[in-house]
């Protein structure tokens, strides 16, 4: 029985780390009830690197993929893509991204984030912005993690209608929908 | 005759400049269909500023009268403002400012000196973005001079609806609708 558990609980934290590959083992462990120490033996058994190391390895192999932009123009650390269709970078709210007199992020850090990403994922040589609806819904400050995800909606031709939604820790801050024009 | 002439081309060029405040002799001289030196000496004769000092005396008086932002914080250079209506902003593009695979200025560069200018044009002591509507109808390059004009357009409640049209020498380059939310 209890060996039957164990191995359910192994497939809830591989399923749980496929769909949400950020959680920290403090956060698997809430979510799977167990102890800390639980998971970090699952991993272990299971060969599943921590955090950190996970990370990386998806960074790593994402910025080998990436054609339309230069890695290094990328707003964020890009953690995932699957090129033509979704990305995921991470950004950081440093002090020097805030507004001095009201301690929130300056538009253009979130934005930009957002839109290096956009390009980031699209499959062609090089591409530019046309458009871009965008809307802050909650002022981002000092210290925030920002995790933005990019989905190509829809392509026409050598259009890209991509949406980026960027989190904190709490709640969605920011998405954007931009129509993005590749070049030949 | 020639008296009169002389009149009624200082006057011209007393309007032109109040209107444009940026154009240069040359450009003057082209308007008016006279010479470089003729501009030149009806501008000394009127007490007109040569551009350089005519730019730097409007930068000067318009930086004294922001509330929402710090000057520092503005991206481009803040030449005009009527706090509350309107204001306009310059920023040359340096080759720092372009993606090295396309030669494209990156859309952020753009869209901060349109924000920065959207926030600083507000008549409240604090102030954060909460939508941008924003559309690039070219490709920007080095070298380009762009000018930013913004205009408030509709105020309800703390809620600012701010149009920013941003030209090249030649044409439009991009145009952004914000609705800028002041804050207490």
């Amino acid at each position: 029985m209890a060996r039957m558990q164990k191995k359910q609980r192994q497939q809830h934290l591989i399923e749980k780390i496929q769909s949400s590959p950020f959680l920290t083992d403090e956060e698997l462990a809430r979510l799977l009830d167990v102890s800390i120490q639980t998971i970090r033996l699952d991993r272990l058994e299971l060969g599943i690197p921590e955090l950190r190391e996970r990370t990386k390895q998806m960074a790593e192999e994402a910025q080998t993929k990436i054609k339309a932009i230069d890695k290094a123009e990328i707003v964020g650390e890009l953690i995932d893509l699957d090129l033509g269709k979704s990305g995921i970078s991470m950004m950081t709210v440093t002090p020097d991204m805030v507004f001095e007199r009201t301690r929130v992020a300056r538009a253009y850090y979130v934005f930009s984030q957002a839109n290096s990403l956009a390009l980031a994922i699209i499959d062609a040589p090089a591409a530019v912005t046309g458009v871009a609806n965008i809307k802050y819904k909650t002022p981002i400050r000092v210290g925030e993690k920002l995790v933005a995800k990019a989905e190509v909606v829809k392509q026409r031709g050598n259009k890209y209608f991509i949406w980026v939604k960027t989190r904190n820790e709490k709640q969605e801050v920011f998405r954007a929908k931009f129509i993005m024009v590749s070049l030949d």
